[in-house]
């Protein structure tokens, strides 16, 4: 019996690949235009490959040229992708090359996927998120050639990230010793990398990409697109759930619900006091909106999964509070902040598209196949937890009052919501679309976002409803009618037993936690627009063009 | 206001070093001599330390040095461990060097640490689990300096951790990127290191200690020393269980109990027909028991948190189940093997010391402050995971069948016992001894190894519950008690009830299960002692002397 096969093949595919490169092979590095050839060498029929698709950067050369290969000698490969970003990582099942997919989030390519998957060219394994996709690299699906980005590389392979660290450790150390070949775009070669994020001899060959990779500033939310009912909402949050609780570590969603909190920590939650009092240390993107809080002494430290365009100059000028390599710059790590943000962190808060009568809540629409990427791990009580925080102890507490459990703490997750998103659709509903979705693309259960009983806090602009304080399906029911306004749900309500929670304190209102509706104005916001971000950051913050009007 | 506190403050650490040492310090490099200079001038009072206590590897030059340094110099520094294994892990806090402590696991100094703590002496901030320990050095927790262990080191400081990778990558990313002094204690200085573990410009000083670094064979388990009664236990785990599930990927606990079934699967396991069918994809250390099932083509592969003393050349032998460097020696890595654990895995099953009759279990008893290790992490429902598979999805059925609530997988949680421990300790109690334990330790919850709610069998000589089955609180108690043999809480089983749970399939005795008793005996064991792991190893396992007798 054999028991190195994998090295084997191993070495067969980097034989081929120097015979077909030759002389054009510089040590570990080949010019841009003999990709093809080197993907043809190296990859196999029925392959696990592994493309770096993160949420913001992109090995989108290398996409592109995998998408372009010859289907008839390369095929049926079996695709890893955190994140479907770009039209290349869905070309690569069009044209045959990639038969099946297991993923985190394709949010820009969902309605292709969800095509893609009826008409039976492609294949969903599963969609999983991050950190547990991550988790099966190491287990049950060890990429067998892995494609991903970096900034810069030397003559050794050694390869500098720069701040969009994200997934490449994780990614490599996986391929890497299951002697899979790891394959890398770059934006440049260099005699010295200004830091080593992975090592040279976890890396097989390198080429430098014609284009820099592609990245995506996708936290970036324009202060001036917040609206005052988002200011109201951001206002209870504050005072209702931070204050109450004494929320040290923290992560938001990228909505503009949770951008408006950030903009009020340095004006409304310092006018309560609440300065090193809560939101101290984060799990979070450089977001731009967190830069007045940073300012003022609110925030004091950020571990970041991946970093975000134009906040390069202010995350160097505020190393205190950012993860500074030796070279100046980031470091990143998509897999250790998601196991920070399940297991460090106090609270998730976030928002979603629907949520149904026992709180489970789901981004997924019919005809879409979208996945959760981190949402799901974050927003999940971290039942392996040991450590306890006055949060966390009160969280349990509330859940377990009158019950005859051993106490137990608890993870706050917080889903924060207008009643009506766009086109005047309703937040809440009786029925989620996921249970449709289920059933278009034969999933073997309804694919929710947050379960219901791992939700604490539903709030809206009605108010929050604390589902930890609920005692039967019924109260919980009835505390999340009490909260969704308008809509069908909420005007199905049991007004009586309504009451009965507001008095018992599991339904609030603004007015029951002493806000002054009036008071819930734009002006609250310590940036109302861009340029006011870019003024609070001194000038550091150097917005991408799109996001600038002047 | 100043940004860069850490990095000014780091940089004149640095250059008391400097000044410490002279021209003692060659590069990176200083001799073993001057290790409590280095120390003395890099180390601040009130400063957190983490020192590398692994599981296996410890860092036990640096530890020595630390608690030897003078308190009146240093002191309160507040330690960051995951495991207290040696007396200088306490030695710094009796000298008053320390007197904070964050952790993971004690077990080999649980009593003294208790001590110390009830004297004063340590301050005890929490137990966690190592992931949950890892995730807060990378948000509230982040080391001022690391001490910690490697193989070896070339003159920039690139490690070099051989097999036992373990905590290092995540502690030295987490402390490197936070400014922090990253100390290393290596084996050999070399011109090349055989791959680089961690990157050079990560690591700040290296001294090669005077000995080895101290290591600890945790997980081998001489099959000598199982009894028939863990026979037939791991009978009806295999056929109960894991061939019930489907379980394909799991971790293991490290007693005898999994030992047993470790060296059933080619021999029971396989004569059901099980092969390829179940424990094809592992978190696990390389633990020998296992090489009788690797060797029979049952495993697929191991993914390790660390390694295990003696298994060096075997591991070297079987790239294609291992992770393998390119130096021909495993990589291990106990975050994302903890993330994987939690993540990737379908099952976990280990035992315990006392189950309440809810289900809670721990292995905390009076006088005695351990932590929990990884247990926790791994025997806890990952709610926050989203792919299926048939077990999780199996268990998930049968937890919710009849209710009204979304359908859901779930984590496989089995605890392992003999209703009767050592000294005929039962492991059935009414209250767990870990009340008393938070009462004297002044935690504020007790200290749960793995919650009844998270549980998702128990299984004794008696027989299996399966509490995924029970819909109330009170058949879940007597589900418990009907597997509890002739301890207090088994004779106090209310008969009717338990035939009743039988009749429906949540109690499960060996004859259910078609068992033959007879069967379970120690000649079912592919090992029945360590010569018999060093033949099927074909002489490559080489146990520590200890564990030989000839």
């Amino acid at each position: 019996m054999s028991w190195n096969t994998l090295q084997q093949n191993r070495d067969a595919r980097l034989q081929r690949a120097r015979a077909a490169l030759g002389n054009e092979l510089d040590g570990k590095s080949l010019p841009a235009a003999r990709i093809a050839d080197l993907l043809h060498a190296a990859i196999e029929c029925g392959d696990r490959v592994c493309l770096e698709g993160n949420n913001q950067k992109q090995a989108d050369f290398l996409g592109h040229a995998l998408a372009n290969l010859n289907p008839e000698l390369v095929n049926d490969l079996h695709m890893l992708q955190s994140v479907l970003a770009l039209p290349e990582h869905l070309d690569v099942f069009e044209r045959g090359v990639a038969s099946r997919l297991d993923f985190s989030f394709s949010g820009p390519q969902a309605a292709r996927v969800a095509r893609l998957a009826s008409a039976g060219k492609l294949n969903i394994g599963a969609i999983h998120t991050y950190l547990e996709l991550f988790s099966r690299y190491f287990i049950d699906l060890p990429p067998r050639v892995c494609l991903i980005a970096a900034e810069s590389a030397d003559r050794h392979g050694n390869l500098y990230t720069g701040p969009n660290t994200e997934d490449t450790p994780a990614i490599v150390e996986a391929t890497a010793f299951k002697q899979g070949i790891v394959i890398v775009q770059v934006n440049q070669i260099v005699d010295k990398v200004p830091r080593v994020d992975v090592p040279g001899d976890w890396v097989d060959f390198v080429v430098q990409s014609p284009r820099p990779y592609y990245i995506e500033p996708l936290f970036t939310r324009d202060p001036a697109q917040i609206s005052e009912i988002q200011v109201l909402m951001a206002m209870m949050a504050i005072k209702g759930i931070y204050a109450e609780y004494g929320v040290q570590r923290l992560n938001h969603g990228i909505g503009f619900d949770t951008a408006a909190i950030e903009l009020l920590l340095p004006t409304y939650a310092e006018s309560l006091g609440l300065k090193g009092k809560i939101g101290k240390h984060w799990a979070l993107n450089p977001h731009p909106a967190l830069i007045p809080a940073i300012e003022a002494g609110f925030v004091q430290s950020v571990h970041s999964f991946g970093s975000e365009l134009g906040m390069e100059d202010y995350i160097h000028a505020r190393p205190d509070v950012f993860a500074i390599g030796p070279d100046g710059t980031m470091r990143s790590n998509r897999a250790m902040c998601q196991a920070a943000g399940h297991y460090a962190c106090d609270m998730f808060i976030g928002s979603t598209l629907q949520i149904d009568l026992q709180g489970n809540s789901s981004t997924a629409t019919a005809g879409r196949i979208a996945g959760f990427g981190g949402a799901s791990n974050m927003g999940a009580d971290a039942r392996g937890r040991r450590h306890a925080s006055p949060a966390w102890l009160k969280a349990g507490q509330q859940a377990r009052e009158g019950r005859n459990t051993i106490p137990r703490g608890q993870k706050l997750v917080v889903q924060i919501v207008e009643t009506f998103r766009e086109h005047m659709q309703p937040a809440f509903v009786e029925r989620l679309d996921a249970w449709e979705l289920m059933e278009q693309a034969k999933m073997a259960i309804p694919p929710v976002m947050i379960y219901g009983d791992d939700v604490t806090h539903i709030l809206t602009e009605e108010g929050i409803a604390n589902l930890l304080m609920c005692r039967t399906d019924e109260e919980r029911e009835q505390a999340i009618r009490g909260v969704a306004g308008y809509t069908p749900v909420g005007l199905g309500r049991d007004a009586k037993m309504v009451e009965n929670l507001r008095d018992r304190g599991i339904i609030q209102r603004a007015e029951d936690l002493g806000i002054d509706k009036r008071l819930a104005t734009r002006d609250l916001l310590a940036a109302r627009n861009m340029k006011d971000l870019v003024r609070a950051s001194g000038g550091l913050y150097q917005p991408p063009k799109r996001f600038r009007n002047w």
